[in-house]
Order: C-alpha cells, then structure tokens, then sequence
C-alpha cells in the first residue's frame, strides 16, 4: 500500500543547533536504510523549503506509522499522511510503483 | 526537471454528463501518451476524491504549461505546481526519478 | 486496517429533488450492505449538518477507494479520509474495533 | 451522548522532557481507566502524527468537559469537539455504539 | 444541555424568490414555537449579516439534530454546533440559562 | 448594545505557572463584578477548551474596550467581538437580553 | 459608535445584467442620502477589487443592521463589521471622526 | 494616496516588559507626530484587540514604507496595507479625505 | 510606483464561451496597449494555472484602478493588489523597473 | 526558467540581535552577486512588511534551491516558490525577462 507524504521540518524552540545536527545525521541513516528495505520509494525536496514530498510503501497505517514514529526527527517534523489508491492511467507510467 | 502535482476534478456548472464522459475519454487517451513519452512519470489516486498526486517531467515550467493547458479536462481541473529539487536521500531510493 | 473519514453531502448544482431522492434511498441501501459485511463499522451524525463521521474497514485505500467511488451518492460527497493506526490504549476500549 | 474528538498533542514550549514523560504516563493511567469506564470508547491514533481521533460517551458537555480538563496532559493538548447524533445506518454497523 | 449555534443563511442556487419567502414564514413560525418551548433560548442577529449566535437547549445532540433538521430552511442553512459546559462564572450572570 | 465574543486563552510564553494563577484569582473577582453590574450577561464554556463564548453589554464598543482591556488576563486572552442587532424572534426566547 | 466595514460585491448567481444596473443605480443614491446624513462618514475603494472599506457612525449594532440590511444591494453584499473603539493617538488625527 | 492599514500588535518573545513600554511611549509620540503631519489621517482602535484600522497618505507605498519601518515597534507589529481608490460616493461622506 | 498583482480567472457562472473567447480578444489587444504605454512592465503565467504573476506601474493605487476596472475581462477576474517599495538590493537587478 | 518568489523574514525565537545583524550583512552581499549573476532578476519590498516579491532566473527548479539553501538568512525566511511560464502578453512588456 502506498502513500504520499509532505513532510515539513518544524524544529520545537528548544532544539539546540548541535543537537539538530547529530539528529539529522542519525535520521538521514535511518531513512537511507528505509529506501534501501523500499519502505520509502521516493523523496523530493521542495524548492525553497526544509520540505518534502515522499513516497512510502507499507502494509498498512499502522506499519507506516511505527516506520514514522521511530524517526530520529520526528518530534521535528510536521507529517500529512495521503493514502493513495492506483490510478487508472497509473500502468502507462515508468514509476509505476 | 521534476514537478509535483496536485489535481483535483472541479468540473464548471455548465459541463453536462455526456459532455464531461466524452472529455474524459479523450483527456484519458492524452494523458496515457504523456506516460508513454516520460512526461507524467507517476500518477496516484488520493482515495476517496476525485484527485490525484501525479510526478511530471519537462524541461522547464514553460513546458510543463504548454502540456498542461492542452489537456481535455484543463478548464475542469484546478492543478497545485510544486517545483522539486533533488533530495539528498533520492539516490537511496528505487523511484529515483 | 482501518480509516476515519469526514464526509459531507455538497450536492452538484444541476441535481434535482427527485433524483436526489432516488440517489438517497439507492445509497442508503448500498452503505447498509457495506455496514452489514464490516467495511464500514461505524456512522456517527455531525449535529446540526448533512455530514458525518464514519468509520471503515479495508485491506487497502485500494480496496477503500473502490467501496467509495461506488457510492451512488460519490459526485456528490466530499471525504476526507484519514489512516489510522492502533493506538497504544486502544486496547482498553470497549469499540477496539 | 457521543462526542467524536480530535486531539493534537501541542506541548507548550517550557514544558521539559521529564515532565513531558512523567505526565503522559500519569495521563495513559487516566485514559486507561477512562476507557474501562466506557467513558472513551474508542480511539484511533492519526498516522504520522502525535494525534487522535477518540470517541466519547458522557451525559452531557459538562460532564465531558469535567473529564477532559481534569486530563493531566490537558494543558498541552488542542482538541476539538463535535457533538453527534445517531445516523440512520448506525444500526446496521458493528460499532453501534 | 446548552449549544451555541452560529448559523448563516446559504440559500442553494435553485431556490426561487417565493419559495424562499414562503419557506421563510413557515421557518420563523416553527423558530418561534421553539423559542416558547426553551429549546431556543436566545437568538441574536450578526450586524450586517444573514447570520446569527444562538442558544438552544436540548437534552443531547441527538435532540438538537432532529430539531435542526426539521427546520423549515435547514437545507439552504449553514450551522456550526459547538457544545456548552457551565462556566465557573457563569452563576454571576443574569443569563444564566 | 450587546456583543458576542469568543475568548481564547493564549497564554504569552514567559507567563509563569505561579504568575498565571495569582491573574487568573484577580481575572475571576474582576469579572465576577461585571456579571453582578450586568456589563457580563452570560458566559458559556466551550467543552474541550480554554474558551468561552460571553454575551456583554456596553453602551458602545468604546465601553466595551475599557472593560475589555482592563481585564487582568487580557494580554494573555484572544478576543473575537461581534456586534449584535435585536433578531426578529429574539422576543420569543426567555433569554431575551 | 462606529463601525469599520469591509464590504466586497458577491452578486448571486441569477441576478441578471439589467437588474444588477437598475439595483446599482437605487442603491448609490441610497448611500449618497447615508452619507449626507453622516451615517456613512468614509467610502475607500480597494484597488483592483469590487469591494470598499467604509467608515459607518451610528447608535448601535441594532440601528447599523437596520441600515445595512435596507441597502438595495444587501443580498449580494458580503460584508464583515468591526466596532471601532476611540484610540488614544486617535485626537491628532485630522479625520477624528 | 491613501492606504488602509491593519494593524496588530504581535510582541517577538524576547521583549521584556520594561523595554516594551519604553519603545511604546517613543512609538506613540512618533506616530503623534506621523498625525500632526497628515502623513496618519486616522485611526481606530479595534475593539477587544490590541490592533487597529488606520488610514494613512504617503506619496507612495515607497514613502509609506519608509514611514512604517522607521516606527519603533516595527518589528513587533504586523501590518496588512490596503491601497486605495476613490470611492465614486466618496464625495458625499464628511470624510472625504 | 509599483505594484504586484496576483490575477486569477474565474469566469461568472452564466458566461458563455464565445463570449468569453470574444472578451478575451478585446482583453488582450487591450493588455497589449497597457504593456507597450509601460503600465504593465511584467507579466508572467503561473504554471498549471489560469492566473498570471504581474507588475504594473501607476501613478496611484487611483490611477491603477481606473486602469485595472476598465479592462474587458474585469469582472470575470480575482486580483490581489500589493504595493510595493524600493528594496535595498533592488538596484543591483537587471530588472530594476 | 524563472521563479516568483514570496519571502518573509520569520527569525527563529534564540536567534539574537546582534548575530541577526551579522547575517544579514553577509546576506544581503551574497544576494548583491547573485543579483549582478542575473540570478536574482528582480527583487521588491512588500509595503508595510519583512517580506518581498523576487524574480528569480535559474536551469532548474534543483538550481534554484541550491541557491537559496546557501543564503545565509535560509534558515530564518519563509519562502514560497511559483514555477513561471512566458505568458503569451508577455512580449509587449519592457520587462520581459
């Protein structure tokens, strides 16, 4: 099951900027891993902005979800869950998924 | 160059039924050949709505309009253009565009 | 796997009383079934508005778009659908569902 | 009397870790005994986020209320309620409530 | 159990200058017998707007539904509910309701 | 003249827990006066949250600034004021203001 | 007492061309009577819009919505009402009002 | 030229309180002086809020915003400026401006 | 002086479309007109939309509302009128307008 | 390929004055050279605001944030991309970028 992800970073005020930085490094590992294992299938930045749309995979919110809270960022992020369904003309694209 | 779209259906009052199917159809058969081309790389229905997140290519946003404004439904759809830049977690994923 | 939706009834211009009537009693009908085969498993009024909350059941936004967009009532709803996941008391609640 | 419940987790900025710790696990405490006093019927966690959506039975507003504001996290969380009423297809739903 | 209602007039597009009128009398006469039974506790006008704030008693949200929606102008009325609890002031008031 | 306001408590972040309840005595005396002197005629919590709806009566907004603003609480208070005009079916109800 | 309004132009869907002249016609000679009368004290267009912000003195919420709501145009105005309260800098002004 | 400003008052979280009324007392002599000079024709304080309307004459929106940046609680202001047009009944008002 | 305009189209519903084909016509060659008399200096189409970015020079917020509401499109348009000054690294740009 | 940009100064809460200062010197260098690049085609100040409209010409959407991410102020602007296309009037008007 698939769904699509804006992710925004919103760090609380008392983030300090070094602690900031060795979470980041933590998190980019861990969500290299999640690519590698296809749990995440995509991810663009958004032009201008400490933002993204991404594409997980799993088999279900519940899944999803425990991928998402074990995010070294996550008490920094501001997540929108959209669950996706296949589109029709979705078998004539090359990222088919 | 990579954008990421989101389509809602927003058909004006006067469309009528027959009308919008035989739209429909021809803006089905256009879209398919965009995919075809590389052009929409992936299109995924947000369940429940008659709307989707769709990842288009093109060289610039002049082309991306041009594509965009000589589909069938064009004056039936309000499209959201978000500008994507490479993340630097992509290359660790399988949809990496 | 389970999913809250936010649906209203925002009724197309051009519908008429009659066919809204007949479009009703079809749908009501048809979410009776799916109530009786556990997709949806609970509907509760928002007082004072044609909306409700509703919660279903599917193997997938797949599987859930397929039972909504079947609605005979579905061009004229907007849904917003949101995935849930369990939550750690849940299971101390008489609907665990 | 039912009442559907969204409810955001906003700590307020002096709040600490500790505290933060200590109070959620006095506050499960409460929920807990407040689910098996079929006070809370249900709850859902929105995935992705530090959210709910949780179904509530009291006598009245005041009674909800009185049970809400007495929530240790109370102060940290945002929550809105709707007020429902029964649905005509409530019946037929496992999750009559 | 009291609500405070804020409620604007929308009426829907195909509704016709008389019969607008006449579902206005009928509306009004069935308010004010409301207001003399103490369902409607007070109703007062928004400056400026087809629009009010009132307060409605009603023994549940269930009660306050069937009464709003049996209103002669429901279906071209846009209502937000939002339900009361006693205020710790509130006994100082000459409304006390 | 009388007005309907919304009052959100947003307390300012340096606002201490102690500071906070010696306000909160003298913001619950002080209104306290203004419901006995009829300047307050009603005030309702909103079940959930810090905030109410209050019904006041001024001889003019002018008056209702003055009294608004010397309230103790006032710098930590979000206020909404909306001018009400005598309803046409106000007369009917028992809390005819 | 005064009243700044925001006042955009909202004509509903069947009025048509002729009317909306004719209506346009009564309804300037109504407002220029207002403002003679000093009931209506200042009119500013908002540049590139069908729309005004407009200075209203009168005895009170009640006697405004009686104005208001007799304005030829009523019905196809949108209009939100702020009660002004006197500033202390407000005596230096050249327009005190 | 005229604009129509709104105006709130929104403190950055690091003013202290002394600071505060020491920029306010220096803020209300200038813009005394900005009114004294029919740089500021009027202003309006909106009721219940710490934020008012106020109608402003500059040569430009340059020399307006030279005026509002110099003003010593420019950073802890946020200002929503209108331009503004002639009101064709704008002849008949007092303040014609 | 210099403004920035957001346009977007929103034809009024009982618009036909060779009416519409034939006011944009006249729209145009008009547009053109106020391009080459350097009132509008920019104008550029916000991608996937109907609706266009553009910086327009006038003497006036006057001056550009006589202008803007003489256009034969007006009033199927919504326009977002911001004023704009001189920024410090203005000069430093080719376009320095 | 050109970009409209939104930009608002949105300093985060330990960011001090002095270190403000400083960065904003560094800033405003950096965005003089990507202005003399013809990077930054244009860039004007919203009246009234910490904020501007800025035209920004880059290859792609990719160059663009790279260019913005480096800002030295990036973590302190909030920023708002819009992806242009030539706009078929565009050619008439002195800027035509």
């Amino acid at each position: 099951m698939l769904f699509m992800l804006n992710v925004r970073y919103a760090p609380q005020p008392q983030l300090g900027d070094e602690e900031a930085q060795a979470l980041r490094r933590r998190h980019d590992e861990h969500v290299a891993r999640l690519a590698r294992q296809e749990t995440l299938l995509g991810i663009w930045r958004i032009a201008g902005a400490q933002a993204n749309y991404s594409l997980w995979q799993a088999d279900s919110a519940e899944a999803l979800h425990e991928v998402l809270s074990a995010l070294p960022l996550f008490p920094h992020l501001q997540v929108d869950v959209t669950p996706l369904a296949q589109h029709p003309l979705g078998g004539h694209c090359r990222l088919s998924a």
